[in-house]
């Protein structure tokens, strides 16, 4: 239902994994509409399924028939940039997720957006993003108290990439695995300090080169600082076939728990959780939830950058706020 | 911190086990400030920790003290009446879960604050409130999917109230239990489509009066209809000793599950649990959040009645927006 609007105009910028992602929930979506998606490729070597690819350099021609413009960057690099030449172009969303930066990116987009009475929300998808709101609703109620995030079971294109790097690695996936004994003890109600090691495990999968020193590979993997030096490392030799067969999938998630007091002494534990298929299909999902948001809190006046913090959930909703009240509620 | 705002100051209607929860997270919170508990009991008869005790027809003297009150009635029937009646007077907020009357009591409180430049938040705390945060965003970000509400294991008052009505029973405490086979296949991606009874079982403690026909008591509970007549029902007989013993606090909480598919087709499970020592004791504390929330909000002008829906989750926080982007993003 779009209430009285006329459908809202999303663009993507980047159509890899996300910004498929983001096609396919935008089509979806009986209030949205699907405009183009840019691209640094030639347009006619990509084929999105429900509108037409567009070279980047031509974006700025289409400033008054997108709505918002979601950023399907693959890296924090590509956003970096990214992020504020579209905010003086478009209303945005993205999934900057290196977090040590946030604050000069936030401040880089805010700049930019408010310039040309903007607005963009950055960090959105789950974390950052639902696990952010399950983090400061949690914290909120419960000041008196220690937050969690356990991650995984779940692919981590990072550590992936780093053993990729390592010399007779013909390919490589590594999953992040939570704790479980751990994150047990703390639902439970204990609250722990816990180690790096205590709180996650990686479990690797490697295809090697034929003839490749095994041995080293894995004394590689595992002493590897930053990455893995720091964690308990399996790694499992498989073959090509089973690697296709396996391990393809791009499967995440995890839990945030919160683990505290109520003023008064009781014991009270919050949980939020997770669990991917796709880690791809749900951050794009999320981020077109996002996408609407920002045009109707754009329609309202509201420009500069935001994040999930910002945003009152009713936003996210094509439900009208009767409907919200006597169906969710 | 409070961030260059003098403290909110904080007024309680009703001193029950929800108005000393309230009081107890208020006196907690640094940026907020209790200034009076109203009763409709003898003033001189309560002593609040923490502050005065005023009788509640003096609530109009207090008007300019109040920043926001936080309505701590005991049942729906208080809050039909008092809800308009002190959103005329105050900013307020409460916890209202009768669901089919929200509609009609959302109305009648909006054109109350509204008339007086007030705001009230209604309905906050875990359900409705964080369940309703649960539902809202899961289903936002996950439109293709089911949704799921599992109470307990915890009190429910209503039911203990139903048994203590039953000739012979000297008291009862009522427990509703999640059927935690469902909610583990729910969890693990499954659609099910499950009956009253399947969802959830009902577990009873009952004292029986000296003599009492315990056969006759027991029929009488697992037969009753709306109560029992559709869950599967045990009931166990306590002695009083017993009861003091392990009955007398007030655990709950539960889990909302949304299980769907995302557009490409893979399959996403998103939770949210709640393991309460103190039932009042937790919703006393989000609703002390939520107080927070409206006194902020009605200092930028806002007016009439919202729910957790139209809450920026920032509002509930008192760390500041850059604060809050550097740690909990």
């Amino acid at each position: 239902m779009t209430h009285g609007h006329s459908p809202i105009r999303v663009a993507i910028n980047g159509y890899g994994n996300l910004g498929k992602a983001v096609e396919q929930a935008v089509q979806a979506a009986e209030d949205m509409e699907l405009v183009a998606v840019f691209t640094r490729r030639d347009p006619a070597t990509i084929k999105p399924q429900f509108c037409e690819a567009v070279a980047v350099s031509d974006a700025l021609q289409w400033r008054d028939k997108v709505d918002v413009c979601v950023l399907c960057g693959g890296s924090a690099t590509d956003l970096a940039d990214q992020g504020p030449e579209f905010a003086a172009l478009f209303n945005t969303v993205d999934s900057f997720d290196t977090h040590a930066k946030i604050p000069e990116y936030f401040a880089a987009v805010d700049a930019a957006a408010d310039a040309e009475g903007h607005l963009s929300v950055i960090s959105t998808g789950w974390d950052p993003g639902l696990f952010s709101l399950a983090r400061i609703i949690a914290q909120s109620a419960l000041p008196d108290g220690k937050t969690y995030t356990f991650w995984g079971r779940g692919v981590s294109q990072g550590h992936s990439d780093a053993i990729r790097r390592i010399e007779g690695v013909e390919t490589a996936i590594q999953y992040t695995v939570p704790v479980e004994e751990n994150s047990q003890r703390i639902r439970a109600g204990e609250e722990l300090e816990l180690t790096t090691r205590e709180q996650h495990t990686r479990e690797c999968f490697v295809v090697a080169a034929d003839g490749a020193d095994r041995e080293r590979i894995e004394r590689e993997i595992v002493t590897m600082p930053n990455y893995f030096a720091d964690y308990d490392t399996t790694v499992h030799f498989i073959s090509r076939e089973e690697f296709d067969r396996d391990h393809t999938g791009m499967p995440h998630g995890g839990e945030v728990i919160r683990s505290g007091h109520t003023a008064g002494g009781a014991r009270q534990v919050v949980s939020f959780g997770l669990t991917l298929e796709s880690n791809p299909q749900f951050t794009g999902a999320f981020a077109t939830a996002t996408a609407r948001a920002v045009a109707r809190l754009a329609r309202e006046g509201r420009t500069g950058a935001m994040t999930v913090f910002d945003i009152a959930p009713a936003y996210y909703s094509p439900l009208s706020a009767e409907e919200l009240r006597s169906q969710l509620l």
